[in-house]
């Protein structure tokens, strides 16, 4: 068996990537939720100035980039890849953010999995040797997302209680060789997971048992407990779905619900912000990770960190065809300190 | 400088992945084509039995990984990740292909580039010690291509002179630690180019440079001399596309045209066929590679190839919206035997 394998689909990484810098850039209703502290920049309105929603979503990555590069003291010529993907078809939000970056793109896709796919694949890259520096990043758009997946925003479709709301935001990482940390220690990779859900107003459901499915696997996989970390953080489940996966997780003897929480019950203030079950989009877990993880790991409040993003692997045309909704969720493991 | 990469964009592996197999399924026409004898199936009709051609898509891939499998003597759990995409809105064909696997998947997407990129990562894995055994795979469909990049079918419209016919078909490979090869030697990451071109009925003009400048920068980094390959392959440029790049190859002091070809150009009598500058679509490299390439490299008449897919980086939103076509090539390096 390859040697940085354990168990079933865990990598134990053998130089451990150090996360150099990490940026995140939101829109007006996540500037205004409980984590706006955390985010790097907050814009004012949806389009920022660009003539679509679809061109202010490449802007938000590509100045999430330039972010990166800024903070870290790294310039693009000395940026091996950039890892990148979003919900847009095509991934054209970020095709168009890094058309003129010089960089080599390898473009990903995983839904609100594409984040931590992202991570998993820049980690890999830096440890096997064939980069220095790898730049991760995802977005995502209310307006791009609403227009491409449901109805058109004009209509003011009534949404169900279930439903959960896209973030408009572009977080990102920048992966060394080099670094202090925090560290990428393990990468976890999902497997699909559909257990018949067919409803794409409730995707933490659809979503739930992946994660369920990947956080046992990790953990059975590395013998690590779920105490060992501070902090156990699913991508965009939402209010609904964190019941669910905790649920999942006590029925196969894990009880992680005090150390748990997800990215999209936290970007909003659910009930003030009318929110319903909270944010999704790949943009959640990328700023959530990119602004709160990744300040409060630097700050010593988060030490070791499980970081779980989930997709949902539907397309309208899947749905419309009357199939159920595939899940994924692929785990990286972050420690502030290698011990 | 992290020690596997030589160049700006290149990586020499050190443990050079085996080819354990390669196969292909493809659809009518392709079947009708002069590479016919080297596909392992064809199908008789689009739709394959089901009842929609996403569907059949995803049967196209599912059936092409059973081959893998059962050519190379390996178990699905003994395949540690799955890399995968295809052109459909968000890679519905592969992650549906792919619901029962079990299998790590990580959806990756480069348009007709897909091939390429999933081989390059799949080398990564293979070599960094992160996994035994890959498959890299991608579909495409002509069926469902044409509904969503263009026009109904049944319209019946025209297509201009420089158009190009989406290739029905899934191709892949089993990359494996263990193996006697072909070997994957050498991987140069393609970065995004975008020379201005619009129109979408002229893919190859749009990513002629691309290829050309993945080509010239592989030629630079590695100072291997074209003349080492007896195939330079590029992904679908078509027959103009293909004009094109021996053009830019001999602006910059490379005269490749001796040995090189194009399987957009080779899997059609494009006169006899129609297929007016011929083919294209994920389908189309993965098939010509999964099919003619590699039993052309078993059998001993092919020896050092240099396969680069390319793609198109657009979507029909941003074609509406009046962006240009960015394009981006990626190149692997494959020998028959390691001197």
């Amino acid at each position: 068996m390859a040697n940085k394998r354990i168990g079933k689909q865990t990598v134990q990484l053998e130089n451990p990537p150090s996360i150099l810098s990490a940026a995140s850039i939101v829109g007006p209703k996540e500037g205004e939720g409980p984590l706006r502290m955390y985010f790097d920049m907050i814009i004012d309105d949806e389009l920022w100035g660009e003539k679509s929603w679809e061109k202010a979503e490449s802007k938000l990555m590509r100045e999430t980039i330039d972010k990166l590069l800024s903070k870290s003291g790294i310039s693009n010529q000395s940026v091996n890849y950039i890892l990148a993907g979003d919900l847009l078809n095509q991934i054209s939000a970020s095709t168009f953010a890094l058309r003129d970056t010089g960089i080599s793109f390898l473009g990903v896709y995983g839904a609100c999995s594409t984040m931590t796919e992202s991570m998993s694949l820049g980690s890999f890259l830096v440890d096997g040797k064939f980069a220095d520096n790898v730049i991760c990043i995802t977005s995502s758009h209310f307006c791009s997302a609403e227009k491409q997946f449901r109805y058109p925003l004009e209509l003011g479709s009534q949404r169900p209680p279930t439903a959960q709301w896209t973030v408009t935001g572009s977080g990102g990482v920048l992966l060394s060789s080099q670094g202090s940390g925090p560290y990428i220690t393990h990468v976890t990779t999902g497997k699909i997971v559909d257990m018949g859900i067919k409803d794409a107003n409730n995707m933490g459901a659809a979503m739930a048992p992946a994660a369920a499915d990947t956080l046992v696997t990790h953990f059975k996989d590395t013998g690590i407990y779920p105490d060992s970390y501070d902090l156990i953080l699913t991508g965009d489940l939402g209010t609904l779905g964190m019941e669910i996966t905790n649920e999942l997780m006590k029925q196969q003897g894990y009880d992680i619900s005090d150390r748990y929480n997800d990215c999209g019950a936290m970007i909003y203030d659910v009930k003030r912000q009318d929110a319903h079950c909270g944010g999704s989009g790949c943009g959640c877990s990328a700023t959530v990770f990119g602004g709160f993880v990744y300040q409060e790991l630097l700050k010593g409040n988060l030490n070791n960190v499980l970081f779980i993003a989930t997709g949902a692997l539907l397309s309208p045309s899947s749905s419309q065809q009357g199939e159920s909704i595939p899940g994924i969720a692929h785990a990286v493991a972050i420690h502030r300190n290698l011990s």
